[in-house]
Order: structure tokens, then sequence, then C-alpha cells
């Protein structure tokens, strides 16, 4: 179905229809001129805001819109959960081309809905509009926290532990295997068109003969690309844990960069060990593949969406004995800069090369 | 200077250089994950966002980026005060193609900061990235209201009476002109350049003795389309008076599809008066330079910002008596129906022939 049959306030009420509300702090969600919030008694709001853009953040030739739905409500979660807060309510700008139909922003929104499910979170407004070209993607997230557990980037300490979750660089991994094949696809279309229209056969034919590319392998790496999981259990476990989070960030532009900006917030100087970098198995097999430094790829390879955070010295053993945490190093005084101690034990300046999108590369 | 000169985070940094936040809700702006705000005791939260598209929703050939972030504030501000609420923070994210220099964002920011410091809002936050192809901006706004004085679309009961702030239709006729002069230009353009070549003289200099198009008697018209004013002086009046209001939107689409609102969700119907229905001089005469209906225009033209809210009859003093607001109807059963009365006195069946931007037109 054509979107202009439906019109916009057609298609908000298409896409919102199903949409129950399920915290408590949400009075009111689609359907006035603004949502109504009821913030909990002694909490904070916590907002972010990310913007994602069709043919810059990401490639709908390799992306199904189910995934990116998902994946533009989790780095957006990922933020809240950032501060040590709790995620409690979206809102969702679409700008839309031409060529998509009812059918493609629904799946999208499904992607949206099943990341909202997931986390508890509500979807309370949005605006939809029309663009010239490509799908603009605008999301809003709203959380809470209590006041004496926002993690900020400034609270890190001499002495402090550097921790990461998960693993590092598999997003990055996966993107640059989705782009080869991209590359390899494009090709062997040129040649099977090429070949059909000289031998005057059917092309479309020609092209569906060409096999789908072969993933084994890899899969974890597509997954961390394309389905990213924001940490809401490490942040449960540290809570369970009782530990005191002095500073926190995600890392959505690479290890490097974020951790120099806890640094530079903080007035801090750190060292972290290239060997205690967390990486996937399929992560390293693979960049050795592309001919690349899995270390890296790890500290500048960006949409990580894992949480880099310190602790004090003291909670060492409490932070080492939780699944899917590792201490990377430490925090020291400013004069003594931000340096990574690589596997032969030299000393390297750290430098945030990070994912950026506004600098040539 | 070029954006990719300053990166992404260069960039914001310089944007956000100077903002100095001045609400005591906002405790931490622009440079963490997220920004942290202190919803204050007793009151509820309110959050709405809207996407503005070059070439959907601005045309940067008439629109100076200042005019264009001024108004990308105001709209948004619209909404919260439409709730009967205070804004207290906006996010601001922008997607930038390359032909875009530091300076027109710069010039762009000027203009929402200059929206900001009129209302007491603060910028706490948003996103800067790259887009293929025009600017696209997103800002979600936040305010705060008490419970009690929240006027939502769903309120307005049999006899209230329907009030208009402002005049209508400005907006509208506004755009209408800058279209026509652009139109002209275009063909003064094409005109002086095919001249210039037959003749073998500078085609540019030919173009720069194109007269720039006289809009005197339109200053108003173009004033509404480029510098709306989110109508903060109305709310405060009706809290002055001491009105309660039964239900409130804001005109962003045309007087008559918001009235279509407001009747849907409050189950009811209504009965407007066409005499009654506020206008300018100035939209009134372009109207008719234009052959087209005042009425109309003033009924679906959009973009006014102007509040349409509904009042208890027994209110009729107070709003009367209070400047720029005007009563042109009534609320009536659902069974009635929603019409128009024309200055004959027959009656029409309103139609929410809005602005919509997502059907054909």
């Amino acid at each position: 179905m054509e979107i202009a049959e439906l019109g916009e306030f057609g298609l908000i009420k298409h896409l919102t229809k199903e949409t129950e509300t399920i915290n408590e702090s949400t009075l009111k969600g689609v359907g006035d001129d603004c949502a109504v919030l009821s913030p909990e008694a002694g909490t904070q709001t916590l907002v972010t805001t990310d913007m994602l853009m069709e043919g810059v953040h990401f490639d709908l030739t390799y992306m199904p819109l189910r995934h990116l739905g998902y994946k533009a409500v989790m780095v957006n979660l990922s933020d809240i959960y950032a501060m040590n807060g709790t995620p409690r309510q979206i809102t969702v700008s679409l700008a839309i081309s031409k060529r998509f139909m009812v059918e493609d922003i629904e799946e999208l929104y499904s992607g949206m809905r099943m990341a909202c499910k997931r986390h508890n979170v509500d979807i309370v407004g949005g605006d939809t509009t029309s663009s010239m070209t490509g799908l603009a993607i605008s999301i809003t997230a709203i959380g809470t926290a209590r006041a004496e557990d926002i993690a900020y980037r400034n609270g890190a300490k001499e002495t402090d532990l550097i921790c990461v979750s998960g693993n590092l660089g598999a997003a990055y991994m996966g993107l640059q295997v989705l782009e080869r094949e991209k590359a390899v696809y494009n090709q062997q279309v040129a040649e099977a068109t090429q070949q059909a229209r000289k031998n005057g056969s059917n092309v479309e034919e020609a092209i569906a003969q060409i096999p789908q590319p072969d993933f084994a392998g890899k899969e974890y790496l597509l997954e961390r690309q394309m389905k990213p999981e924001a940490r809401k259990d490490i942040i449960e476990k540290l809570r369970q844990a009782n530990v005191k989070i002095t500073s926190m960030i995600d890392i959505s532009d690479g290890l490097s960069s974020e951790l120099m900006h806890i640094c530079e917030q903080s007035r801090c100087g750190c060292r972290i060990y290239e060997e205690r970098i967390p990486l996937d198995y399929q992560t390293a097999v693979t960049a050795e593949e592309f001919n690349m430094n899995v270390s890296t790829c790890a500290l500048n390879g960006g949409e990580d969406y894992e949480l880099l955070f310190t602790v004090p010295l003291t909670a060492n053993e409490l932070v080492s004995a939780i699944e899917d945490i590792k201490v990377i190093g430490y925090i020291t005084k400013p004069e003594l800069g931000k340096a990574l101690i690589s596997r032969d034990g030299n000393e390297f300046e750290l430098k945030a090369q990070g994912w950026n999108h506004m600098t040539e590369e």
C-alpha cells in the first residue's frame, strides 16, 4: 500500500494502534500535542537523542528494516544505560521517501516495538513526514535514575579500574564483511548483465542465478552489526553486586575515543593493556582475513554499544567476579597521559580515530 | 570553514560552547550520554518532537537559516504551550549535507538560541551527523505542567466555547507569496541567461541586474511564515484571568483539521462561524490577489501556530476581555456533526484538508 493512501495521520494511527503503554510513568502516549509523563518521586530524568540517516548510518541493501528499527532504538537505550539509568519512553520521528510502502514502515516499526518490549519502554510520540530522498530516523529516549546512582563521564579518579563489557570490534568487522559481500555481489550483477546481453538471454534470470553470499563463520559479527543489544544486564549485575560506578559511557565510536572522553571530562590519564581488550574469536579471525590489526578494530571500530566504566580499585574482586566484564586498565594522574600498553610492553599514546561521520576518512 | 575540518565532536563543541543553561531543572546539558533533568515536585513532564526536512518543510532559496532555526524551535514550543505547559528544554538533531559550511550551521543555531532565550528554554543535547542530501532538523521539546492544568484534546464538552488566538491563514498566504516570487525570479534568471548568451555578454552580471522582489504590503505575511511565535502570551493571559481550558491544540495543519481532532477526541460536534474567523488585512487582500477564498486559507492553510481551545460557556466574558482571543463558535452534541456556518447562513460540513505532507495534493 502506498503511504499517500493513508496520509500522515492515517499512517501514525495505523502504526500506533497496537501500542499499549506499559510504564506506570506513561500517563499519555501518542495522540495529543505532547506525551505526558509522570516522573517517579525522587528520580531525575535522562534524555538522549540519535539520528540515523540512510546512506550514512545504514545501507538498506543488506540491512533489513526490522533490524534497522531494532538497532535505532537500541543505540538510544544504550545511552540511558550508560548513565546507569532505566529507559522508560521513546519518541520516534521518521522522514520517508516515496519509494517506501506502508508495509516497509510496518517492518521498521515492528523492529522498534520488539526492542521496546525487551526493555519495557513505551513509544509515546513522534512525527512522520516525507523526505525527498531516503529514510531518516530520529529517536529520543527518556529514562529515569536516582540522583545518587547516575554515572557521569567526569567521575573517574586516579587508581580507578577501567572496565569494559562484552567484547569489542565485532560490529565493525561485521560491517566490513557486509560491505565486501555487497561489492562482490554488485560485481557479479554487472558481469551477469553483460554476459546475458551478449548472449541475448534474460538479464533478470541471469541475476537470479547469482548465489547468495555465504556468511558461515561470520554469524556473530553480522548479529553484532545488525542487532546490537543495549547492556541492561550489565547494569543490573553491577547493581546487584553493589558496585559503585565512578564514571561510564557507552562505546559507540570506539573504545579509544570513548576512553578519551572519560579522561578529558574526569581530568585524568589512563593506562590500558592491549592483551586485556576483550575480543571474540570471529573478530580475530576475520580481522586477519582482512589483513587488519584486530586491536585497531577493537580500539577504533565503533558501534559496539558495550559499556566502558570505571570503579574504585577496591571493587576489583566484585567486578572481576561478574561474567562478561573485563578490567582492561586503570586511571592515572593527568600528567601521565593516555596510553595503551602493547603486547610487547611498549606504550602508545591513545588517539581518537573513532567512527566519525563528519570528517573525511 | 568546511565542517570536515572540525569533525562531529568539534562541531558540537563549537556550537554549544556558549550555551549556559538557565533552567533550575537542567542539571546537566550537553556533554554526556544523556542530559539530566530534575523535574519540579508536583509537575508532570511533557514531551513533543518535530522533524523538518529540506525540500518538504522548508526551501532555503528564500528561508534564511537563522529564521529556519527560530521556526524549528517555535513549532515544538507551540506544542508544549498547547498542553498549557511551560517549555524547559530541547534537544536538537541535525543531519547536514556537504554543501553547508560551519558558518551556515552557526546561523541556524543562532536562530535556535534566539527562540530558546525568548522562551527561557535550554538546549540540553542532540546529535550532529552528515546527510547524503539536504538538511534535516529534528527537535524534541520537554516541558512541565501541573497535572490539574494540562489541557488535552479530549476535554471539550457540549456548550463549551471554541476560541482561537491571533489570526489565521497569514503564514499560508506568506508561503504563496514567496513561492510566486521564486517562480518569477527563476523565470527572470532563465530569460536573462538566454539573452546574455545571445548577446555574448556576462551571464552573472545579467543575473545580478534582476531586481529583488518587492514585498511591500506583504511584510506581515512573510513574518508569519518565516518567524512564527509560539503563543506563550496567550497561555499566560488565560492563567491570569483564571480561565479553565477544557481542551486545546495548536494550529499547525489548519483550523479545520485541528478542530476535527478536538471534536473526535472529545466525542462531540461543533459549530463555527465563518464571519468570526480572525483574519489579518494583508491575508484578505493577498488572498483576493491570488483569487483564493480567504476563509479556505484560514481553515486549511496551516502553519499558523495559534492556539485553538475550548472554555466553559461561563467563561465567555473572561475570554472575550482578553486581547487577541476570539470566540468563533461552540461545541455541540456529537450527532449534530461538525459544521461551518457561512456568512450567508448556510451550513457546510467541516473537512480536514490540512497541510498534509504525506498525501498527494
